[in-house]
């Protein structure tokens, strides 16, 4: 890596910096430590920068050395703090009294220079990405990790987090089981996945659910029923379905407008998970309840699985931010750690794919998708 | 106790029945394995009774030997089924095509003869409670064991699933206090507890919660604002709060009218955590996300504390029956077994009282109750 | 309490100091930091002491603010350190190239002079409350909290750490048990208890053993070998055995000479789990499997119980210390909090009674105690 | 697939056997449940065969219907139960009084035969993959799915109850942590892996150790010293060491002799684990405990990740089954479903490689293998 290490950057990498940027996933500590440990060992200092960008425009740092981190490999959420509103392209303030928003990059990009900062390590998801992007472009050299809860970037097999999201909400059905056993009840269960079902797939799979519902197969409410109705017919006493905040009708725009017939005002009847679980209580009789996950789903200490996989990413885009591979994405593919461009990494959403062998495998177990005939 | 069994009962008992009313709980399997093994040794049968009353209406049993409540005593929920509108009294019945409410405690006497048992162990809440107590005057041999997940029966001193659903809700905070942490935000928590806050005040205290909301200590906006504020003044950069889900406004009748001057639909609006939360927003500017646990403090394996205490319980229902000591509660008195009569066992609430050291301790480590002037 | 706040210290409370002995155990943080919270409310500084008495030898510090222990609630061991070797009377040290046991209580009580320190707040089992009352006789004004995992202190009903112990050794019985069971083994779990059974008494009992042997009850190998065989002729498949590893042989001195008629090197052959695990085997010709779970008992998260009642213990060993009521163990009797005089706390060991409804129950529901005739 | 089905099977498939062979694995359950369900929407039969081959000499069966495998998903252990010395071409018996080994695999063919069956799934590690190769040259018409808790066959690129397994370790290590912060001490764990180190490796990164000893990596006492005290040179006050249960010195045959120089009982000193730690206590004088982990690895409920595993393995055996593709193991390549043949499946052992990119993270971040000069 010397040669590369030789050409590759203008100066010596001498110091990093590192933020975490978007909703906390766990792992994101996992990252901190593993390329601080891996900067110490080269003799590269690291300086955390609080709340993700914002930390840089107010010039909030910490210095990380190998004990700060030391007991961070077991903690969820991120000990350098982040930020949803953050973008320094739009960056929101209230200037002369009136609430703006803002281009503060320029600033951001000169603030890094005054802080000695050779190279920057962004850990975040999508918008991260992006805006990680648009400072490359203007000059900053930055290597990014990615982080999504919801497993749907095309850039990487798989991303931290989602595994401790899916064992949390396995977890949750686990014990929701026991209640619907007891009471011959349907048990709705509504998990996280805007866009991609993975979590539902995958929680749906190992907690034994009846019906799955994903955003990428969309369902009718018949199908369900009749399911239901089919299931109770040859002796089953109880029903458990899971179903992911983003699925919606075959047909319907959303979910919402389609069930309740009343368009006005959506967002106070609650979730998917709410309508699903009333309708097909009317529809078939059976006594129902709904529960909704929530924010329990992105806390709590991280997988052995998510632990290993968030080190390895701080690790590499340690190794490669001192080597001067800056403009590039830490990505897992085929099992192995991968570099992809910036420009590159934020397009396209991996979503399920409707031959996956995990959907395949569910029918086998007679487990419907909403979008029977 | 020979003595006693050879006055008190007309006959010797051969044969037990056992049932499960209420809302499911963890323990109640380890009790009827408790039951079955104690009486198996004692050379007396026991027969399980399907979906609480409900069963002995329509004589659906289960035969339960040592070797079928073997694995019973990690499993949570229960293996006998549990019902919520099974009273005898007033049992919902659809009679020449239309809905009534019929008495068929007669029939469920009957058919308790009928069956050959000896005596009758029923497990379950104040409804099961008050329909033995009704059928036991009619001349019902049977023994009670207490449930609720509340903790809240004034009649025993600690009810079996209580220590379940806290550490069930004491993990959620924990998971979700990371998710706090990284964003700097306010997180509320709703915790179940209609009447009695035990649940919102063990897990908050074991959560680390700031604020806890009991259904006892009525709540002004104010004082929990004012906390917050006052916390994040002096650098604390997140806030949980745990409300019980009983728990309302200082002076209103109900939480729902004083929050949100909405009088016709409260029901569509959510819990209180919903209000809470939504109200601290807009008082504070702080970012809040809200949690409603609902279902999963109910499920899963029980703690070791209840696997013990329904087990004690489930021994000596059955010793208490077999002895003939009909008309009586087991109940947990100073760490003892007691036996308290039925007629008394029904009566009154153990809410948490305003001079618990628990409370006290709360405040000392800096929790409000938001009853602070 | 102000009037004995008056009466009582020679001068108002402004600076207490705490330290942590003897071996660690889940709930010490959460003393810690109820201590601190309560006395910054209080107006009072507290000073950390590393490493039990030790540090104040060493005058080694650490200055405690509410934000130092905001997050201790949920974390294992102690943040302090703890150590063994720390008698102020009998302290181990190097004097002239020589091992020597010297008396620092002296040094000790001048260096917390010396430090500005108004009371101490000495959390710890046997070891410490001996220490602490020998320097309280020599006028240092402490308040101790007991700490035992084993729960056999005779001056308070509980210890914390000790349900967290319970739990995690009923979980790992209940691994142990899926393996059992698709072997049809006789599984040995070797748990913690050298002098009372109460970690193998619970755990046995929630983990659904078979033979549950402790220390108070000296047990045969012959009754364990019938309980076994009787099982198996019944039908059961598998059978599990929890030993405490203070168990013993009926009449036998030590159960390892008794066993293996090798007085020689008793050590070299493990604890009693591993001798009884043998014996039975070539008894029985049932293929066995031993594990002992050594350390994971003491570390880990504490249970809820734990959190809670550590906390009481923090928050009321600072107000008393506050009010000058030195000399005391800060215990739990009959559910509340008592104080009871250091010349007393020391006394005695709280046993498992022969007469005890957890033996009684547990024999109810077939468990062999290995004291059959 | 109907072309496949119609020439490769002579009859069509309308019953098939399962077993499960060897230690047991999280998962084995849902293995089963995922073959059962599949094959009774295909309308085929599915017979249970009890404790692996000795099932089929003894003709011990048990009908699977989807009502009988409905809760299996969630626990440990295997529903058939299990056997390791079972092996019908050498299968041990008492012949007139003597102990004999007799090859009884005509016997169990013509069982087979006897019992209506037209194909059987064998779920099982080296030994059964092997057992069953040998029945299939002898005509018997099988599939087999891999098992080994060790990640160790050169046939699939994952084995379920491996993920389970190491994060029992985990979880294990997480509490052991404490303690050794607390005392300041060094902890070394011994886990499972004979021959590969993939439980180590896995657990030892996640759990945060500062030395992993792999069988793959042969290791010095010296360079585990040097590394514990260097570390203590530079601040840290604990150390954590997880030895793989084959891990052994460079150049020793077993690290037994070459530790102890007491080559005639190794048996009786116990594991690696003990002697590394006594050694390293010898020559650091660091305070040192070890645990060995043991059984607690096999059990339990199996992770999301292991129940999906298994689930799609049981699923993909009864779709081939059905369709005829005898002689083959269902294997993980690549993230998807492939056939191995079974003459090929049973060849070679999955060991880490060298060049792992774990044991190249672990070196960035500090981690030990015991092999630095």
């Amino acid at each position: 890596m010397s040669d590369e290490a030789a050409t590759k950057p203008k100066r010596k990498i001498r110091h990093l910096g590192i933020l975490t940027g978007g909703g906390d996933c766990p792992g994101l500590n996992a990252v901190i430590r593993g390329a601080v440990l891996t900067a110490a060992r080269e003799g590269v200092r690291v300086t955390g920068v609080r709340n993700a960008f914002a930390g840089l425009l107010h010039k909030s740092y910490i210095q990380l050395e190998p004990d700060t981190v030391e007991d961070l490999l077991q903690r969820g959420g991120t000990y350098l703090g982040s930020s949803n509103r953050d973008n320094p392209f739009a960056y929101p303030m209230t200037i002369d009294g009136q609430q703006r928003v803002v281009d503060v990059s320029d600033t951001i990009i000169s603030n890094f220079r005054e802080a000695g900062l050779d190279g920057l390590i962004a850990v975040g998801g999508d918008g991260t990405l992006a805006i990680t992007y648009g400072l490359s472009q203007k000059g900053l050299p930055a290597i990014c990790v990615p982080k999504t809860i919801d497993n749907d970037l095309l850039a990487t097999d798989v991303t931290f987090g989602f595994d401790t999201a899916v064992g949390t909400a396995t977890e949750a059905i686990d014990r929701i089981r026991t209640t619907a056993e007891s009471h011959g009840r349907l048990m709705v269960v509504e998990v996280m996945g805007r866009n991609a079902g993975w979590i539902a797939l995958f929680c749906g799979l190992s907690g034994g659910a009846d019906v799955i519902l994903l955003p990428e197969i969309p369902f009718s409410m018949e199908a369900i029923a009749a399911k239901l109705r089919e299931d109770r017919a040859s002796g089953k006493r109880f029903s458990i379905i899971v179903v992911a905040e983003g699925a919606h009708l075959k047909g319907g725009d959303v979910v919402v407008r389609a069930l309740v017939n009343d368009p006005t005002e959506p967002r106070r009847l609650g979730g998917v998970g709410n309508l699903v679980g009333q309708k097909l209580e009317e529809m078939t009789g059976i006594e129902t309840r709904v529960t909704i996950l929530g924010h329990i789903q992105r806390g709590g200490t991280p997988s052995t699985y998510d632990r290993n996989l968030s080190t390895r990413f701080g690790v590499h885009a340690a190794l490669n931010a001192i080597a001067g591979n800056f403009g590039h994405l830490v990505a897992l593919k085929h099992g192995g750690i991968a570099l992809v461009p910036l420009g590159e990494a934020a397009k396209g959403q991996r979503l399920v794919p409707l031959d996956s062998d995990f959907i395949r495998v569910g029918r086998s177990v007679g487990i419907s998708f909403g979008d029977e005939e």
